[in-house]
C-alpha cells in the first residue's frame, strides 16, 4: 500500500503498533454502527510517533502536574486517543473500547476530559481544542515564569496536539493561534492531520488557502511531513520542540481512511463505519486477523506499556526534583501546592472591598479583582480588547506578553471566543485561575467556549459588562437583551448579576471559591447606589436572593429583580407603600445558587402564592418560574443615553408599580 | 502636519472635503459626549477616494439594485459614514447629525440598515461587516451568472468596504475571507484601516501578525498604501477593481485621530470624545473654524453633492440598459425584476411534498428544499460541511464554485459564523433567498450573525438539525439543550420545530413567505411518524400551535409539545385516556407565530386554567408560560443511541403520563 510520499520505513512491530489502532478503531465504529473511522486509521503513524518517542506522561497518574498535555482537537478522531489510552496504560480497559458510544461507558462518542482518564478536555466542537491549549501553554509559562528558578525547573511540559482541517477553517482557531504567535508560545507543537478530506467532500471544495502560510504569517513555526511516515513525524516533532520561540504547526500528509480498499482518502471514510464487508477488506488489506475483533498483539502492547514504567519514573524523578526545590524554595513551593491542589487559601476574602457609595458593578469588580490580585498570584487573566470598559485589569500587576516574564494581565485582542477557550485552558491546566472579559453581548461571539466550561465543569470566570440597554448609546448592537435568559439557561452555569458593589463582592468571592463550573458576573456600565447590606467577608447574596427591603406590613407584593434594576424595584416598592400595598424586594443576583438552596429557604424569599412581579432589563422569558407579571425587554434596544433607552422601555420605579397594580387587581 | 509616510497630494478643496468629515465627526461626538472619533479623522481619505472616485450609487434612491454595496465594517466610526451619507446627499440632514447617539435619532452609535437610508447593514460587533460583504459579493455573481447576457451586464457592482484591525483579529472574518478567497470573489475590495492602535493600546500589544501574508494565503490580492494620501489610495482600488479573480484587500496605514495634537496616533483618540480643550487643538491644527460647529464649507458640500447627479444619470443608465434587456429576454428580466421586487411568486407552494410516513424532519426538509428548488432560481444555500447531515443540498442542481457559474449548492467549510453572515449577506443584497445550515448545537458558534439577523430583520433561513439529544451517538458536545430556548429569547426570532414531514413542509412554506425576520428551522436527525395533517398547501401548524389530538370527552389535561417529543405525548395522552383523564395534544412549533395568533385563538388551543405539561427534549426554563409542569432536559446529554439517551434523561411516554398524573393530584 502506497503511503502520502514513498514508503514509510516501519518495521514490523511499528506495524504492528499502527495497526493495533486502526484494528480497534475499525471494530469500535463496526460494534457501535456509529463514528468517525477515517482519521485514526490516517494519522495512526502522527499519534504512535507522538505517544511513544515524546509525550511525558503517566499513565497510572493522569493527574501528574508536570506531565505535556495532549488535546486531540479533531475530536470525532476519539478512537485514536482511547485506543492510546488504553494501549499506554490508562484505566481504561478493552472492555470499555468495546462498549464505544454506549450508554455510560468510558468512551463517548467525542473524548470528555470528565468521563476518561487521560483525556485533557472535551473535544468535538471544532477549533476548540487547538484554541483551549493555547490556554495551557499559558498557564504552563506563567507558572514557569513564577516558580522556576536556576537549576529548578519544576514547571517545563510541552502542550500537544492533533488538529484537522476542519479545526482550522473554524475563526476560533485563527483567533488563539494568531494569539499564540504574538505571545512566543513555543511550547505548543501540533500536528495537523492534513487529509484533504472534510465531511462533505474534498477539502478543495471549500478549503483552497495556503494553511502553512497563513500560520507563518501568525508567527508560527510551520513544517511539512509525510503524516504515514512515522520517522518524518518524529523529526518534525523533535525540531518543533527544539524551536523554543514560535509555537510549532506540522502539516502531516495523510491517507483518510488508510488501509480501506474503496474508501481510503474519500470522505466515505469520516463519519461512518466501513461496514462490515469494507472492514474486511481494510483489514485484509492492512494484514490485521479479522478474528478476533478487538485484537490485540502482545507484543505491540508490550512496546506500548513501556509508558507505565516510563510514566513513573518521569513523575518519580518531577517529584525529587520538586522535593529539592521545596528544600531550596520553601515559600515557593508550598505556594505552588497550593494551587496546584486548587487551594489557594481564603486570606483573599477578608480583602474584598466594601461599598457605601454608589458605584458602577463593572468598577467595583475591578475594586475586587484588584483588592485579592495580590494575595492570588496565579490569578491571571484579561480582556478582548475592552480592558478600559471591563475594568479587568489588575493594575500594577504587570503584561504577560513575550518580553515582561511575571505580569499577570493578559491581552487577548479582539478575540472573544479564543480569549474565552484559552481561559477554560487556563482552568483546565490548574495551578492558575483564568478570567475573562468582554462586553455581555459579545458572549454571542464566544459562546461554544462558554458551553464547553459548562460541560467539563471548568470554573472559568467570565468578565460580562455593559449589560443590559442602560449601556447607552452604543445602541443595539451592543445592547444586550436575550443574553442573561440565554445563560441562565445553560447547564452548570452560575450566572451572577449584583445590584451594586458589595453584591459584587459577594459574587467575587463565589467566583474564587468555585471548584466545579463556570461563573459569568454580569455587571453594569453605569452607576448604582449602594443598596445591599455591607460585605463583611460574607454577604446574603452568596444564596442567590435574599429579602433587600422587606413590606411594611403583611406582604401583599413582592418585587424580584436583578443587577442595576434592582433600584427600581426599590423605587417601585415606595411608590406601592405609598399606596398602602405592602411590598417587599427581593434582589436575586443569581439563579442558580437560589436553586440549590433548601426549599424552606426559597419559599421564605419568595413565597408561593405572593404576588410578585419580576423586574429585569431583558427577555421576560423564563421569568414566569418566580413571577406573575414582568417588566423587562422583549425586543432590541436603541441607542440613546443609558437612562433615557432605560425610561424609553419601560424601566422605571412608575411603571413596574404599575404593573403590580395591574397584577393585583387580576 | 506629517502623514504616515511623505506629504500627501491633495489640493486645497481636498483638504476642505476631508476636514468637513472631520469636524463633523470632532462636532458630533463632542456635543453626544460619546462615540469614537478616531476612525474617522484617520480614515476621512480613503472614505473620499472611495465615495467621491469609485463608488456607484444613487443617493436620491438607496435602493438602486445595481449599485456599488458599501459596508462599513467597524461600525464604531460611524461618523465616517454618517458625513459621507449626509455629504453625498443622501436623505440624512444634518440636523441628524447633529442628534448623534440621541434617542429616536437617525444616527445611532453604529450604523443600523433599518434607520438610516443608505446604510447597507447594522455593524458594530467587529468582523460581521467583512463577513456579510462576502454573502453580498456571492449573490452578484449567483444573479450576473444567471441574468447576464453577452452585451447585457445588468448585474455588475462591487461590494467595497472600510475594516479595522478588530475586524481583522475576529475569527469570523477568517472564515468568510478564506471563503471569499477560494470563491474567487474578486468584485470584493476592502481598505483595511490599518491605524497601528486599538481600544486597550497600541495593536503591538496583541496583533502582531502579518496580515497581508495572511490574506495572500488566503488567495487575496493585498496592497499596502499611506491611507492618509488620497491618490495613493485611489490608485490602490484602481487596481483591486481591476483584479478580477482575487478579492482585495488594500492595508491603508492611517493615523487614528488625525490632527488630535495629543491623542492621534494613540487609543486616547478611539472610543470616546477628544473633549472639548482637544476638540479645539484639533480644529486649529487642521484648520477647521472653531465656530459655527457641525461646519460644512458649501464648496466642499457642492464637491460631495456632485454625487446626486451622477448616482441620478447611473441609474438612469442601468434602467436602460434593462429595458434593452427586457426587450432582448423578456422572461429573464421578468424573472430577475420579480425577485428584485423580494415576490418570486407562489408557485412552488403546490411544490412541498406532503407525508404519510415515518420521516426525520431534516429529510423532510430535504424533500421540500428540493420540491421547490427548480420554482425558486435564486433560492441559494448550503451547509457548514455537514451537507449529508443537515440535507440542504439541491440535488442536481450544481456548485457554487468559481468554475461552475450557475450552482446553487455553497460549499460554505467548516466556518459556521461565517457562513450564517455570508447567507445574511445574500438576503441583504436581495435578489436572492440564501439559506444555510449547520448541527443545532453549532447555532452556539454563529450566535452573533444570528442575532443580526435578527436585529436587521433580514429573513434569513437558519436550518438547525440534530436538535435534541435524540441525535445519539456523539454525545454532549453534539447535543443541544438549551439551544431551542435560547433562540427563542431573541427578539424577532422566528424558531420553527415541527412535529413531522408535514409541519416541516408548513414551516418552509413560513420560512419562505417570510420577509422582516429570520427562521430558524429546528429539525430532527432520527425519523418521526406521520402525526399531524397533510400538508395540502397549508396546514395548521402556520398558526404557531394547535390541537393536533383532542381530548376525548371534557379536557382534563393539556400535553403541549414540540418536533420529536410530539409523538411522546401523543402516547402518554394513550395512557392518561386510558386511566381516565381525557388529554388533548397541543403541537406547538412555533412560540413566535402563535403569540402572533389572536387571544381567542390562543386561549382556543392553550386554554387558561387546563393543567398542562410541556414536553421539549430540551432546557424547561421559559415553559412555565405555557405549562405548569414539564418533561424536558436541564443537564447535559449523554453519548448513546438516541433512543437510549431519550429515555435515560425521562423523555418517555410513561414518564410524561406520570408527571401530568401528579400535576393532576397537587
Amino acid at each position: 500500500m502506497a503511503t502520502a510520499a514513498g514508503t514509510p520505513s516501519t518495521s514490523a512491530l511499528e506495524t504492528l503498533c499502527l495497526n493495533t489502532i486502526r484494528g480497534l478503531t475499525i471494530d469500535a465504529t463496526e460494534k457501535a454502527n456509529s463514528g468517525h473511522p477515517g482519521l485514526p486509521l490516517g494519522a495512526a503513524a502522527m499519534g504512535y510517533a507522538l505517544w511513544t518517542r515524546h509525550l511525558r506522561h503517566n499513565p497510572k497518574n493522569p493527574a501528574w502536574f508536570n506531565r505535556d498535555r495532549f488535546v486531540l482537537s479533531a475530536g470525532h478522531g476519539s478512537m485514536l486517543l482511547y485506543s492510546l489510552l488504553y494501549l499506554t496504560g490508562y484505566e481504561l480497559p478493552l472492555e470499555q473500547i468495546k462498549l464505544f458510544r454506549q450508554l455510560h461507558s468510558m468512551t463517548p462518542g467525542h473524548p470528555e476530559n470528565h468521563i476518561t482518564p487521560g483525556v485533557e478536555m472535551a473535544t468535538g466542537p471544532l477549533g476548540q481544542g487547538i484554541s483551549t491549549s493555547v490556554g495551557m501553554a499559558i498557564a504552563e509559562r506563567h507558572l514557569a515564569n513564577r516558580y522556576n528558578r536556576p537549576g529548578h525547573e519544576i514547571i517545563d511540559h510541552f502542550t500537544f496536539g492533533i488538529c484537522s482541517d476542519g479545526d482550522l477553517m473554524e475563526g476560533i482557531s485563527a483567533e488563539a493561534s494568531s494569539l499564540a504567535g504574538h505571545l512566543k508560545l513555543g511550547k505548543i507543537v501540533f500536528l495537523y492531520d492534513d487529509n484533504h478530506v472534510s465531511l462533505d467532500g474534498p477539502t478543495k471544495m471549500a478549503f483552497t488557502e495556503d494553511v502553512g502560510k497563513r500560520y507563518q504569517a501568525y508567527g508560527w513555526h510551520v513544517q511539512h511531513v509525510d503524516g504515514m511516515d512515522v520517522e518524518a513525524v518524529d523529526q518534525a516533532i523533535i525540531a518543533g520542540k527544539a524551536e523554543k520561540e514560535r509555537p510549532s504547526l506540522i502539516c502531516c500528509r495523510t491517507i483518510i481512511g488508510y488501509g480501506s480498499p474503496h474508501k481510503a482518502g474519500t470522505s466515505k471514510a469520516h463519519g461512518s463505519p466501513l461496514g462490515p464487508e469494507e472492514a474486511k477488506l481494510t483489514k485484509e488489506a492492512l494484514g490485521i486477523p479479522l478474528e478476533p475483533t478487538f485484537y490485540v498483539d502482545s507484543s505491540a502492547l508490550d512496546f506500548y506499556r513501556q509508558a507505565v514504567p516510563r510514566g513513573e519514573k518521569l513523575e518519580a524523578d518531577w517529584n525529587d526534583r520538586l522535593a529539592g526545590y521545596a528544600s531550596a524554595f520553601p515559600g515557593e513551593a508550598g505556594e505552588l501546592k497550593r494551587w496546584i491542589a486548587g487551594e489557594p487559601g481564603e486570606e483573599w476574602v477578608a480583602e474584598l472591598p466594601k461599598f457605601a457609595e454608589k458605584v458602577a458593578t463593572r468598577q467595583a469588580s475591578a475594586a475586587a479583582i484588584n483588592a485579592v490580585a495580590a494575595k492570588l498570584p496565579n490569578f491571571i487573566g484579561g480582556s478582548a480588547d475592552l480592558s478600559e470598559s471591563t475594568k479587568t485589569m489588575q493594575e500594577g500587576l504587570g503584561d504577560f506578553e513575550p518580553g515582561s516574564p511575571t505580569g499577570k494581565n493578559i491581552w487577548f485582542g479582539v478575540r472573544e471566543h479564543g480569549m474565552l477557550a484559552a481561559v477554560n485552558g487556563m482552568n483546565l491546566h490548574g495551578g492558575v485561575r483564568g478570567y475573562g472579559g468582554t462586553f455581555l453581548v459579545f458572549s454571542d461571539y464566544c459562546r461554544g467556549s462558554i458551553r464547553l466550561s459548562a460541560l467539563m465543569g471548568t470554573p472559568s470566570i467570565f468578565v460580562f459588562t455593559h449589560d443590559s440597554i442602560g449601556m447607552g448609546e452604543d445602541g443595539p448592537t451592543h445592547q444586550p437583551v436575550e443574553h442573561v435568559m440565554s445563560l441562565r439557561a445553560m447547564p452548570n452555569m452560575n450566572v451572577m448579576r449584583p445590584c451594586d458593589g458589595n453584591e459584587t463582592s459577594a459574587c467575587w468571592k463565589v467566583a474564587l471559591q468555585t471548584r466545579k463550573n463556570p461563573c459569568s458576573l454580569v455587571l453594569s456600565r453605569q452607576g448604582l447606589p449602594a443598596l445591599s447590606p455591607e460585605f463583611v467577608g460574607a454577604h446574603p447574596a452568596e444564596r442567590g436572593a435574599y429579602v433587600l427591603a422587606p413590606a411594611d406590613g403583611d406582604d401583599a407584593c413582592c418585587l424580584v429583580a436583578t443587577g442595576s434594576e434592582v433600584q427600581v424595584a426599590v423605587g417601585a416598592r415606595l411608590l406601592l407603600q405609598a399606596a398602602g400595598v405592602p411590598t417587599r424586594v427581593v434582589s436575586m443576583p443569581s439563579w442558580f445558587l437560589f436553586e440549590a438552596q433548601e426549599e424552606s429557604y426559597r419559599a421564605a424569599v419568595l413565597p408561593r402564592g405572593l404576588a410578585t412581579v419580576s423586574v429585569e432589563a431583558g427577555a421576560t422569558l423564563g421569568w414566569d418560574r418566580y413571577a406573575q407579571a414582568h417588566v423587562g425587554v422583549d425586543r432590541f434596544g436603541l441607542s440613546a443615553p443609558g437612562e433615557l433607552a432605560m425610561r424609553e422601555l419601560g424601566i422605571t420605579a412608575e411603571h413596574v408599580a404599575e404593573v403590580a397594580r395591574e397584577l393585583l387587581a387580576r
